[in-house]
């Protein structure tokens, strides 16, 4: 840290992402990226043409790639914004919409929500999930704040309904509630439509994890007009362009191929109930899952003693050393054949190389 | 605005880019992207399979092209820093160095400082530049505030010597000086030596212009250790993927091929000779250039109508409003084609369609 920086900043503990050790190659199952490429059509969709192209600025209004996810989900262009990765969005709606009231989010949750929280300078609350891991909705009830949720909840896995939702949003009339929908594609139900009845209600979505698309850094947003217009306004305060302009192609091609997209959430459905079964099979608890990860702990084992012994044998999972979760870990669903050396290891790990 | 939005955002007026119309093909001179696409193994670059791994994040450390940067400018990796285009990096030192002492730039300068100043609460003032638009460093020493200087300054073109520009820097121990040197490839003298030697240097470049890749997105800086390690604290506060895996591998592929970007940089510097010469030719007055555009007004046509008349042709520059260069145009250096074209309109617009 210099001598110069501001000392609001000072105070910030960063966001630590999943880790990307490079001394070996590793089954991947720590940072809820997709087993899956992005569909042929997208990977086809960038040429020579484009890359020529790249000593051009990138459409910052985003038209093309608006006017088509509008038509996907059936709102209107004006209701849409897309910027650089959720996580720019988040950035913004924190900044834009947490400092004047304050903020809340469960206590087990993304564990970005706080840095932007520490990072703007927002004051916030935790509000802790009950003793089994679900939001109880009536905690947020008129509580006068900016509120963020993920839902499906991260990195528990488990999901409000949207009636529930709507309680929140109604109830807090004078704030604004984010709903971050970054896993809502694995069997979460998208409360995305209740945009058109509440002004209070803004929908983050990304790219990165039902649409494989975690590298080129794509998120999006559901709002009325006038919240869309107050994040894009942050975004044209900021970093205009901050899309460049293969992202916006493939993200083009990725809304137009979505029945691929669909398919693959089946698919990742179906290896998620095999892991869930094999893991209650070794005696793990393994919470209920809406999304494209596992959180589970075992009765035989640390989480972090796990963790440590799988990194050994070359699978990497995500552990939280937060006291509440430390005996859980997060494991992303990756393709059958990667479950299937996972639940392998995880047995030589309980019962010894020989089983 | 919703009724939401942070009132210290509600003031901001955020930054206009470049109009980017799509009525027809313009030739575009209007937002100082280069003529020529990237270098040939750049375009090469990025095949089938790094559009299949985009399912995977990036690394958001951008190991390899900080080494590669390190290597090609003879400093260190750990004083340097990456980030999704210059305006990002800009954002966050305006953020992290200009909120406690308040900040100081050129009145004539990149529209986008102020915006930034007024987005994160920076008190800031704006020191007029000469009656001749050059910067008179000696208003900028000891002044104890977050300095910005654009070196070479745009829109005007014309650029500070390097010792003067440690003077302001000496002079300012216990402040940021941020030295934007967007242009600094096509005439400028860099300053980014002097960060082995100053703590308080931050030095901002960009692969939009000089390397042909304003589509890509990608921006740096030079300083010292703990200064980058500030900036990189704000990256993994906010959006910690925010460079997308192509446009690490474009720009690892770019740095390898500098010669081709010298090559094309010293092209654009003849072609901006014969424009400025052809301009002056016709009675404009055009400042001195060490950039990729040219400033210029004329003594027999209104800024703002020459803009308009060219725009009628098809051919877009930039047009300010701001009273104290409302007469001058901001011209863009475009292939040697594009400039002929650009003089034979301007020549019609001052003498009538039939010379």
């Amino acid at each position: 840290m210099s001598r110069f920086l501001d000392r609001c900043l000072q105070k910030t503990d960063a966001y630590t992402p999943g880790e990307q050790p490079r001394d070996k190659q590793y089954i991947k199952l720590n940072t809820n990226e997709s087993p899956y490429p992005p569909a042929p059509e997208v990977i086809n969709a960038v040429n020579a043409e484009d890359l020529g192209s790249l000593r051009l600025y990138s459409d910052p209004t985003c038209k093309v790639l608006k006017e088509k996810l509008s038509a996907l989900y059936g709102v209107k262009p004006q209701n849409v914004f897309v910027s650089n990765g959720s996580d720019d969005i988040l950035n913004f709606a924190f900044y834009a919409f947490g400092r004047e009231n304050g903020a809340v989010f469960p206590d087990i949750t993304y564990g970005f929500y706080s840095v932007f929280a520490q990072l703007h300078g927002v004051e916030y609350s935790e509000i802790p999930l009950k003793d089994d891991f679900t939001v109880d909705y009536k905690d947020y009830l008129g509580i006068n704040k900016f509120i963020a949720i993920a839902n499906p909840n991260a990195p528990t896995g488990i999901s409000l309904p949207v009636w529930q939702i709507e309680e929140i949003v109604k109830t807090n009339p004078d704030n604004v509630v984010l709903i971050d929908e970054a896993y809502v594609d694995f069997g979460g139900e998208s409360c995305y439509k209740l945009t058109e009845k509440y002004d209070n209600l803004l929908v983050v979505r990304t790219f990165s994890k039902s649409r494989c698309l975690a590298g080129g850094r794509l998120g999006y947003a559901f709002g009325c007009e006038e919240l869309i217009a107050d994040i894009e306004k942050i975004k044209y305060s900021t970093n205009p362009y901050n899309i460049n302009r293969l992202t916006l192609k493939l993200g083009e091609a990725t809304v137009d191929n979505d029945g691929y997209y669909m398919e693959k959430c089946g698919e990742i459905i179906k290896t998620r109930a095999f892991t869930k079964a094999a893991l209650e099979n070794e005696g793990f608890t393994v919470l209920n899952s809406d999304t494209n990860f596992l959180f589970a702990k075992s009765n035989r084992i640390s989480g972090e003693k796990l963790y440590l012994e799988l990194k050994n044998r070359g699978i990497l999972i995500r552990h939280f050393s937060k006291e509440r979760i430390k005996d859980f870990n997060r494991i992303t669903i990756g393709a059958p054949e990667e479950m299937e050396l996972f639940i392998k290891a995880v047995k030589e790990i309980l019962y010894g190389e020989k089983k």
